[in-house]
């Protein structure tokens, strides 16, 4: 059972292996009927209709493949271990990697600030002087990359194309040699303290909600540029915006916006698109992946390995969402 | 001589090889008084007070080091082929080409028209759909340089490490396998139909004004990116005005504008700043590169090399730029 998020093409290349329902077609009595017939699932988001009942009958289920990177969206206390459940991971690297770079990019050449005057009609060309000495290059800099994964091993090797150095913080030591691996609070620590650019790709959990705090707020370079990728909650909001007024060499770069009533907003607490140290994107990091097709392809081409009877990519460790 | 360009440090370097005069802190009467003693000069743009006359007494005068990267600013005509002029090539390329990539990469992303939004408070994060479908990516696109000097080279470099196939325009022939080089018009229409990203790096001569006009702009992919860190002339001011109107998915971003009344000026025939697909920064690519210090430090470098009787980088053949 897929969903409309499938192009007629995946569809089509399913369809040689299994008979395909799509669950945005069918009324809730026919979805309801089919369900002791799947033996596969691909889903963007975990679908609100299968619900732990709907989901118990579900005996020939055998398979979940997520089109969403993450897989936290999943529900494993409805099924066993009978069921491989498959994230989307490394399907939307390159692509948010290169929103990174472009923050990077777009705050070091102050290229919102810039826009904002000649709109405002405010501009004035730069020839010498303070005006340039505020450009900042990449080459030769370094930066730091909170959060090893598919997307922060993307933004590493664009980074070092630039001539930068780089270190990341991970849970896991490195295994690529051009990169230096810190662990833990020192070397959390001492990444804040020397890159000249820190980007955030860690995924949000308990423990890294507000890893950037007042505290690591001043432990970086006064002139650092943060981009966020990530999370909103991975950085505190009131902090950053008292970072930001007393540091106008400080410049904060996101995609990602803090939760507000539920879900993820605009309406920040603090008039952030007021100061020219900011830099924002309208969270397009992800669905403009997900636009170009890629991601729901190499999902297609993961279901089509489990129907062909060979080994899915990217099999999720269930223990690491659930207690037991 | 030198001028007040050269640091510090620059000027002790030199004057363990030469006695150094600064010609800023000089007065005409000093100048003209030493002027038969100078060996080298180091210049920013050829100095106003230097006459043809003035030249002419100069009759000591062996070198001439140019701080900016052309030497298209200094009168060959005044000295004869016994004076050496070095450009300073290189020197700015890979700063200029790291804002020729932020520009790429803003005009991909659409940062401008979205913090534009941001600041009106008319934004609204992209979820899936058309907003998201509208931005692009470099990786597996491609881009056509024109222009294939040390900053072409450099951009090339950058955009392979983005995964983008690299074309170039250029009079010579190329000698990096990874990039074809295309010549004549008909090298020209074929990068330009097919680029997914056009860059404008080509000097500004009687060849090259407005190579960019309607017909090429025309050629040209309807949602391709046009980016010119070089010379505002080298694109048609109404032309590209209409063309931007008439295709909204076409984006122009560029670092320089055209003059108006003898220089370079924000102030266009058409209100560009108004269009959500231009995006503009304020000539800032040069300069910022000179804050850096480095252009005047391979500048003493290469006024050392003179200066200690070895062969100097980047001499210039006088040939290219007067007829005899």
């Amino acid at each position: 059972m897929t969903t409309d998020l499938i192009d007629q093409l995946g569809v089509k290349r399913l369809a040689e292996y299994a008979r395909v329902f799509n669950s945005t077609r069918l009324g809730e009595d026919e979805i309801v009927r089919i369900l002791p017939l799947i033996d596969s699932l691909m889903i963007f988001s975990w679908p609100s209709f299968l619900t732990r009942e709907r989901t118990r009958v579900m005996t020939r289920l055998r398979f979940v493949q997520s089109i969403l990177a993450g897989v936290n969206h999943v529900p494993f206390s409805y099924f066993g271990t009978r069921v491989v459940v498959c994230s989307n991971a490394g399907a939307y690297s390159d692509g948010v990697a290169e929103h990174a770079l472009a923050l990077v990019l777009a705050a070091a050449k102050r290229i919102v600030e810039q826009n904002i005057q000649i709109h405002a009609g405010t501009a004035a060309l730069v020839r010498h002087g303070e005006a340039a000495a505020r450009i900042r290059f990449l080459e030769g800099g370094t930066m730091g990359i909170l959060g090893y994964g598919g997307i922060g091993t993307s933004i590493a090797k664009l980074a070092m194309g630039f001539g930068m150095k780089v270190f990341a913080f991970s849970r896991r030591a490195g295994k690529d040699s051009n990169v230096q691996v810190g662990q833990g609070t020192r070397g959390l620590n001492r990444i804040l303290e020397t890159s000249d650019v820190v980007v955030l790709a860690l995924p949000l959990t308990k423990f890294t909600a507000g890893i950037i705090d007042e505290k690591a707020l001043l432990r970086m370079k006064k002139n650092a540029i943060l981009v966020n990728i990530a999370r909103g909650e991975l950085v505190d909001e009131s902090s950053l915006f008292e970072h930001l007024k007393a540091n106008s060499d400080f410049h904060y770069a996101t995609d990602v916006w803090w939760y507000k009533k539920g879900r993820e907003s605009l309406m920040t607490d603090f008039p952030f698109a007021a100061l020219p140290n900011f830099t924002g994107t309208l969270h397009v990091s992800g669905p403009s992946v997900l636009a170009t097709g890629r991601p729901v392809l190499l999902a297609v081409e993961n279901t089509l390995r489990f129907l062909k009877g060979q080994t899915p990519k990217n099999i999720v460790d269930r223990s690491e969402y659930i207690s037991k």
